[in-house]
């Protein structure tokens, strides 16, 4: 599939482009169709797009009438409808992309429920031979702190007993896989005296690493939504590289947009209404380590808080 | 806002074409932005699109593999997906629309919940004196025979006499609408002794068929089923009319698609259990009238059947 | 219908409760069917629930794991679900309402597109001769600092004259509806020498202050984004009192989820990244008027700021 | 987890039922809570519902008006509206339940995006040692005439030996995931000179055929909609047993409604309008395989007109 998926690349951008009357966007062109690495045999890219910064305004424009034009510039809209969750404009851009992720990252990934999937079938094909390992960097033991997450690396050695392990196992489950199927490839049998088991059974013996593949088309509201979940450092380390390459892609498409996002939403924060109380009481003079401290919030919460402030927890 | 739309089209149409390697629809780019008028006073207009047929294939070819490649050429795959339901492959077009229409069609529209709108905000900008007057042609009685419909066209005595009161109503309501506002339309009172009453208040005096207008988004597939259930003979006559000039639209967009669902929707009809096992019987050489005569189906469904079957029914 | 609907709410009332292993919540029990009034006409009232605080654990339980119940008791895992957004647990919980409302109202009500609805057909039935009329003290002037708000209450005087023509328009085309429908209400003729104009067409005379009704359902999880957005001071006054009416039952049906939901949603507020810079700074020790000036904010968000911070704005 | 599981399921059945005003359905409170076992080690049981046939009718009642009351009985309606696609009464009833499911089955299942969903995390807790292995009657091989589907079953000796490979593979895997995890059940390392690998790397090395679970919450008319695709002959048996177990529990839940589903959509067959013109001609004597041989349908489709009419193909 591999020379297959690359003589159709070099087919699409070798294609002379076509006059169109649609908004268009030269950044994002330049990045259509081009595979963008990830994971060890991941990739994320553009497939199509519909829509651009002007696009979000001209929405907004019809919602809230000629009257805006003379207030705000194109920017200065984008960034108000962004700051007061004005969120139908946005929702005026589409973007399609072809993702290839291991079947552990698409279960979490599918969960977003408002887009667009078709999904490689493992019913009506034949997976590769392909199985994520994790780099040595990103091989982490459980969290002591943090029920969901990663704590310290391994040791080389530790994370070199880890990888021979996990590589064992995907090897072995799809030499399994293969011995089932019993296929060359084009459906004649490898040993004509056993049986072709049938696809949708044999794939069940494929491990969560394995790679999987699917378009995935979402509009721009619902993209950010997911962005700003798995772009976050709680979310999974294998997931949140594909949300930042997307996002890199969505910062060619609409930067105006992509500006205003990071701005209002990755790089803010929610303070609850007594957080808000403490902050204002702390900026009229009160000690803020102090306020907190007597607050209502729950230790969990003050701890929280504090961490939001940038301000260091008592021992 | 006339003259302004009217500048903004040539202006559009006037831009040149930018080059893209999206695909591309030629067919339906020379359609781009043009309105199609409907109703008195309405349009519908193709504002942007994404994907083509080849884009459904393409995603189909995703899901079920290589395989398909050689069992079926692109148009007869896209007809076995549309009559085998697979419908996820359409999901990955998509197609923008600017629409004129009166609020109560708007009404019925807009209980379609998957698709994307912005519409003009009467809270923040004034309406048009702009209201749909049915054409003598569709000024209907009370169906009496199905609850929800139109029965006989009235005499032109009658039409004329209903329409002067329509046309009398919406002017009164427009005139009064107009002084609550106060406004010469940049926002300085026209009548400076009077108040101007809040636009989100003044609006609720004007009546249903007044015309507003959105951008309204939507994939290919739920756009199949929203023209399935509004091009329908059983849909109001004022929403068909958008629906039918949608679906010429969509015929210059995605041909192949099109005829597939004209096939396999739009021109089909489903039967029961019971409706097939009666056909079966009377193609095994049963008399049809008989059959459904002694059947198990209602009354009601009794006549729906031989309706299906375009056999009278019995007097 | 009047006396229909009371006939039928005393004939709910009055039959004996039953059995069921299913959660129930006695306090919400105690609403069930009764119409809360709001507004001249209109209502909201609970036919239905499903689920209760304990299934919003039970499904996060699911989820997190067993571990979770050591950590935090229930009160405190739906205050950290709703602080840190994970929303499906509050999905498990299913709302049912009938409200009745203006059909202005109902039109930004629908906006909301995750929920089920059943409105009242107008193309089947008549409409009853039911408008809003604003209660004086809500009769404003557009504002002339927010576009699409209201400012000063009218005086009396204006007040009297303005409801004078809303009452006289609405008077008027309801005439006109009942006049085109010709009809006593159980399909015969009032005048059987004049047509009975289709319903689907006569209703097209009726303005937007009449009422609709309708069967409104939605898991928590969306009425609680619903509820952000229309409990909020932006909000009409027309569509806050539901919100703030439904807000009330809520509170009945699951008030820790409603405790957190005021605590970490309603009272609470966004800060941006750049805002977040500001605040840090200043309770280091820096002039908070001094950091907001010399800010890179745009000057409506130093004012936006200063707002949330409950500090004046320089005059 | 089994035993915990075991004692909560005896504490909710040994409850005292409560007293509710809401609709109960006595032939579901019967089987709340009940694990209907499947496959090897699932299960699928009504965790809570909301709303009965009575409830469809009533929300029918509201939009269709006053008068269908006197025209149909409640079970007369649901037909109706099942027949003719009148789809939002049903969305007034919701059903949650509580799945254990292999991965492989939760991967096709999620694909259906309009109901509400808590899985089981493996980031947060580590799954049990329970995988799936199909019975020896459903081991089949590749389907040679249908791409995604089975054929024939194997011989026993095959079976066998496939299976014990299945096992073998399952095993090692989990161990292989328990040695990573390196955990007690309580924290603790068993190991305490090796690391803990974070359970969200370790899950990786599980295979699709382990088991996973989850609450899932649906409106009857999108369940009604999963079942017409995962009841379907077409659909994997795997899910199919999950369909066919809900569709047991619906029919005591809503029986009128789930006669008509039964009779208007799974049993029924959708002809398209060249497949009508067939049968008409057909039934006004015509030579029923004459006419497919000489229409313009595609070879594909002759076959599969004469298969729905149980018509032999020639040979």
């Amino acid at each position: 599939m591999h020379d297959e998926e690359a003589r159709q690349l070099a087919e699409l951008l070798d294609a002379p482009p076509t006059p169109t009357r649609r908004p268009t966007v030269p950044a994002l062109e330049a990045q259509l169709f081009r595979p963008v690495p990830l994971l060890d045999h991941g990739f994320v890219r553009v497939i199509d797009y519909m829509g651009d910064d002007a696009a979000i305004v001209q929405a907004a424009r019809v919602s809230y009438g000629k009257g805006t034009k003379s207030v705000m510039n194109d920017r200065g809209l984008i960034r108000y409808l962004m700051r007061h969750r004005h969120t139908t404009p946005f929702e005026m851009c589409e973007l399609k992309l072809h993702v290839k992720l291991p079947i552990f990252v698409a279960r979490q990934w599918i969960r977003h429920r408002t887009a667009n999937v078709n999904e490689y079938s493992a019913r009506y094909s034949i997976l590769d031979r392909e199985f994520y390992l994790p780099a040595p960097e990103h091989m982490a033991a459980q969290s002591t702190s943090n029920r969901q997450g990663r704590g310290d690396v391994l040791t080389p050695e530790q994370t070199a007993a880890v990888l021979d392990v996990l590589r064992r196992d995907a090897t072995t489950t799809y030499a399994t896989y293969e011995a089932l199927l019993n296929d060359t490839g084009d459906g004649t049998p490898r040993d004509p005296g056993e049986p072709q088991v049938a696809r949708e059974l044999a794939r069940m013996n494929l491990t969560l690493n394995y790679y999987t593949q699917w378009y995935w088309k979402i509009d721009l509201h619902n993209l950010f939504h997911f962005l700003s979940l798995r772009a976050d450092s709680h979310a999974q380390y294998e997931i949140r590289v594909y949300a930042d390459a997307i996002g890199e892609l969505v910062k060619h498409w609409v930067p105006a947009a992509w500006g205003a996002f990071v701005d209002y939403r990755l790089g803010g924060s929610f303070l609850s209404g007594e957080e808000m109380r403490i902050v204002r009481t702390a900026l009229a003079g009160g000690d803020i380590h102090a306020l907190v401290a007597g607050s209502r919030l729950s230790g969990r919460e003050k701890r929280e808080l504090l961490a939001k402030l940038e301000l260091s927890s008592p021992s």
